[in-house]
């Protein structure tokens, strides 16, 4: 599968099938967001894996709260994206530039995770509103840090769709904005 | 090229040949970046390429401003990305999650992006330090929105570097953060 067929293929699963993910499958998945570029190279980032049978019931219901997510009741596995310190450059950089380079990271790190995948056979949703605190507190996230996404990961029991995407001529301009 | 060595071959390339990139390749790397997902699929990106060559000059010392990023000089093309609007829903989760999904989304495209100029055989280099204020007057942004990110883009000249990354135990964790 060549990247265009594989970023074509890759879309947000949310039936899973009732069949267990490999961990050396997630283990792949986390290695290619491991290889993700970060701002400085301070990869702020931290996986928590979340196979653990009860623990994965608790998480159901922390992604659900809400009433956003119910699907993720289907999910088998999770993981979590703790957002860690950005190196000294990286942190200079933010308040001078007055940006959040930490949140690109782990943007780019979990497309990673989710292409590797899709490669692999694999659905996934990535999801950024979730009872947030509940969940640190149930995987031992020390409260002052963030966890800016979770995503859930199954085997997909979905059919592919197309993506309805803004035209070309709409998100593209040459040479000026205006 | 499978997925796994696309994301090894990709590097931040910051010396590139005497060559000029193909506007079907740009356009490729766009379209890529245009199939990366989003919260709530608010897509919240412009992408304004910088290929007219008085005004690639210009971007060379908006990038290097400050002394960063003086390998640019060397760069024939760019392409910067524009922060738009959220949609209604994500942005009531930004509110409500204190979350400002919309750079998640950008980085998600921006690699995109950069993966797909890998397997076109093109060299990218992320720029998240630039003169964000100068960059929007040239491009005639509105000085109310932001510029997260500047890629250079060219026919690398560099080798492959061996890519430093933590170990995998210190960034995968399971079922508990300590």
């Amino acid at each position: 599968m060549d990247f265009k067929e594989l970023i074509e293929k890759r879309q947000s699963d949310r039936r899973y099938l009732d069949k267990e993910v490999e961990d050396e499958k997630i283990r792949m998945c986390i290695q290619a967001a491991i290889l993700s570029p970060s701002a400085c190279n301070a990869q702020p980032w931290t996986f928590v894996v979340i196979n653990d049978k009860d623990l994965v019931e608790k998480v159901k219901v922390i992604a659900s709260d809400g009433g956003i997510n119910r699907f993720a009741y289907k999910a088998p596995v999770f993981v979590a994206i703790v957002l860690e310190r950005e190196s000294l450059m990286a942190g200079m950089g933010m308040v001078i530039q007055d940006k959040e380079y930490r949140l690109m990271d782990v943007g780019m790190a979990a497309e990673h995770f989710c292409l590797m995948a899709t490669e692999l056979g694999l659905g996934t949703c990535m999801m950024g509103w979730f009872a947030e605190k509940k969940l640190k507190k149930l995987l031992n996230v020390p409260d002052k840090k963030r966890i800016p996404l979770l995503i859930s990961i199954g085997y997909p029991d979905t059919k592919h769709r197309e993506k309805q995407r803004k035209d070309f001529s709409q998100v593209c301009k040459y040479n000026s904005y205006k």
